[in-house]
């Protein structure tokens, strides 16, 4: 539901983040846990170029939410989220009124804001929730098409539950690091089509998924409806799902992707609420059979929102390698967490639910290297160079914004640098 | 290493642990999470037909473990694990010292025996850990056979990747819950071969599946060796791993079982430690095919453990309905954890790895009903009629232990009841 928080006419008294192509206006409001050389780690929300220290701001007074303020003492976000849906939005309201630009309470206070803002330069950014499990799909039409034709053939691409079902597995959430975290090459067994046995090897096939992660942020323990799903999610970060292709190929039958996708998870590490998103509520794509009752659409539960890749080698310039939109996907987050509780599943504050790969129509609209270089065969254009999948010292940086009139609603940046495979140790 | 706790002709002054078929002799000293009415969870570990408290032991002066004892006074084996293998072996000397049958500090004072001493039958038992991440495998050679020959046919029984890796998919840790916690029939999407479309249904083939759950104590975040896994092994329990098989046929192409496997996941409530399994180590089978090195047997890494699975309808009697034994794993729980680290995954505290189902060649060895009434189609006898699936009602219960010279090491029982399906809440 659109309130007062979203009018696209807010300005706020922190100059930066009216400026149209900020990813933090006061319409934004995300959510992260940050930390000020030497001290310790906080909860804080963006705006502009400024951290607003969520602890300090409750100690000063310019928080009034009642009993939920205990739970911006935390580190992260988790005992938050659990206050529920009416704290969110009490939170969002006082911080909206705190940060616009005709509220002077702390607009002019020289010394007050020098206590609760931190320069965003200043700050050390840390995953902003403790991920409890991390759960991903295979949700975009496109992508499911792609992939499924270099694994298995195009006359076989589409799954025979793919229309029905919101295909998901279980992913590994000790995995999950925060954007610029380094991500090493990964060590696996793989058997490429000339190998006789299968060899244990450096990932020669290196790749990104760029998708979009939702936050469980209401607990549930029986089977959800699509709308009750799409209230219990907090909020949305960009989320880099890195996968060993080659490893995976040999791995992924009959039980599903396990290494391959378990040496790293990036996550931007500002979490965009829903209640920001809401403007920018779109529909899934038509059809092509008819959902079971329970999984059908309730309403607009995908989002309008700009998405690239970007990718540059070490000591170059980056090149755009993808561009694409979340409203691509088949699978709304919403239906993704409704099938994900419909055996009894229980789901905690905290769970992390990938979107699955996002990839549009076009060549240049897909979400992995795989797709972009067809398996290698296509090598991508960079500046300065070609590449089929990720060399070391590359960075991958994924970005997502939704475009509102005069402002948007940014994710900030999710980026990662390959780093060279390393010999194990050995004890024998 | 074995040490002087595994002598097996140590005796307790604890009567009821001296009697041959005890599941919790002197040798044994498996720890749990237990409360007394009224009272707060605490940890203990289980002697004969009794309960000693740790926090209690420890404020009396009975454990002299230095740094480690902090870690007793919380309700879960994570902080204690956590102090690492050393502290593993200084508590398990001084309970064994404590309890033996030489020992009078405890045994002849009455007062302090009825301060750190409960009857088991009057305290209530907890999952012993909090897990961190649950992952599944799927190692036994007849096992895998059986299922695949059903699923994909007997010529494709084996997928070609299994003689080579320890084949695994990370299951969902909320699922999990501690022996007696009762489990309620799912609903799923299912497709039979007379569907002309998927439905969405509660389960009519629902499972269980024998298996031995194994705890990692040691963090890491590097690829093991199979020598180092094994080190990092904290302790095992007995796992039912509940599965939708209608579910899980129509969802587990290509991602693997998500919905099917969701439910429920039952523990036996207490934690047989690495260190009390020792003497009896068993190698794993003769290899078909040579194991890449990183995950080659480095030593005697299985147990010979007895295990069986009874049924007991609602009102009714229980019947065994299978007997094999863990020494029946084509991979060890070490080769298992070595290849989980492979790809760098961090493992943490609390980590869960279920061992697959455990099958034995014969027909009434096989864990699993899918298995034993082949898939429906040769219904099991038990008291008073018969069983292809888990009617509502019924009450699963697995055991085992490892047979010594005069004594056992039981895991007690792991055992639920299925509730019939409930109609899902709608809000629409």
């Amino acid at each position: 539901m659109l309130d007062q928080t979203n009018d696209p006419t807010l300005r706020s008294w922190v100059d930066a983040a009216n400026v149209a192509d900020c990813d933090f206006p006061i319409q934004n409001l995300p959510y992260g846990s940050f930390n000020v050389r030497g001290t310790q780690r906080r909860l804080g929300v963006a705006i502009g170029d400024q951290v607003l220290d969520l602890p300090a701001a409750v100690d000063a007074g310019l928080l009034q939410i009642g009993d939920a303020a205990g739970a911006l003492r935390a580190s992260t976000l988790n005992a938050f989220m659990a206050e529920g849906p009416a704290s969110w939005s009490v939170l969002r309201l006082a911080l909206s009124h705190l940060l616009s630009s005709g509220n002077a309470l702390l607009r002019d206070d020289d010394a007050l804001r020098a206590r609760v803002l931190h320069p965003m330069e200043s700050v050390t950014l840390h995953l902003p929730f403790d991920i409890a499990e991390y759960t991903d799909f295979y949700a975009s039409r496109h992508h499911a098409f792609n992939v499924g034709s270099m694994f298995r053939g195009p006359e076989n691409a589409l799954p025979p539950n793919w229309l029905h079902i919101p295909i998901g597995y279980n992913g590994r959430a000790s995995s999950v690091v925060v954007s610029g975290t380094p991500v090493r090459r990964p060590w696996g067994q793989v058997k490429g089509s000339e190998d006789s046995a299968p060899r244990f090897a450096p990932s020669a096939r290196f790749d990104i998924e760029l998708e979009i992660g939702a936050i469980v942020g209401v607990p549930s323990d029986r089977p959800l409806t699509v709308g009750e799903a799409f209230e219990n999610i907090f909020g949305y970060v960009l989320l880099n799902d890195w996968s060993a292709r080659d490893i995976q190929a040999w791995e992924y039958q009959p039980l599903g992707p396990f290494q391959s996708k378990a040496t790293a998870t990036s996550l931007s590490p500002w979490v965009v609420t829903a209640a920001a998103l809401e403007p920018f509520r779109v529909d899934t794509p038509a059809r092509e059979v008819p959902l079971p009752p329970h999984l059908r659409d309730a309403g607009p539960m995908l989002y309008d929102i700009a998405l690239d890749v970007a990718l540059a080698p070490e000591g170059g310039r980056e090149t755009v390698i993808s561009r694409t939109n979340y409203r691509e996907m088949y699978y709304s987050t919403a239906q993704q967490l409704a099938h994900h509780s419909t055996c009894g599943c229980p789901m905690r504050v905290g769970d992390l639910l990938g979107s699955g790969t996002i990839s549009g129509p076009e060549p240049g609209s897909r979400g992995s290297l795989l797709e972009l270089s067809w398996g290698g065969r296509d090598p991508v254009e960079i500046d300065g160079g070609t590449r089929t999948f990720i060399e070391d010292g590359d960075t991958l940086t994924l970005r997502g914004h939704a475009q509102g009139d005069g402002f948007r609603i940014g994710f900030g940046e999710c980026c990662g640098t390959l780093l060279p495979v390393k010999t194990p140790q050995r004890d024998s």
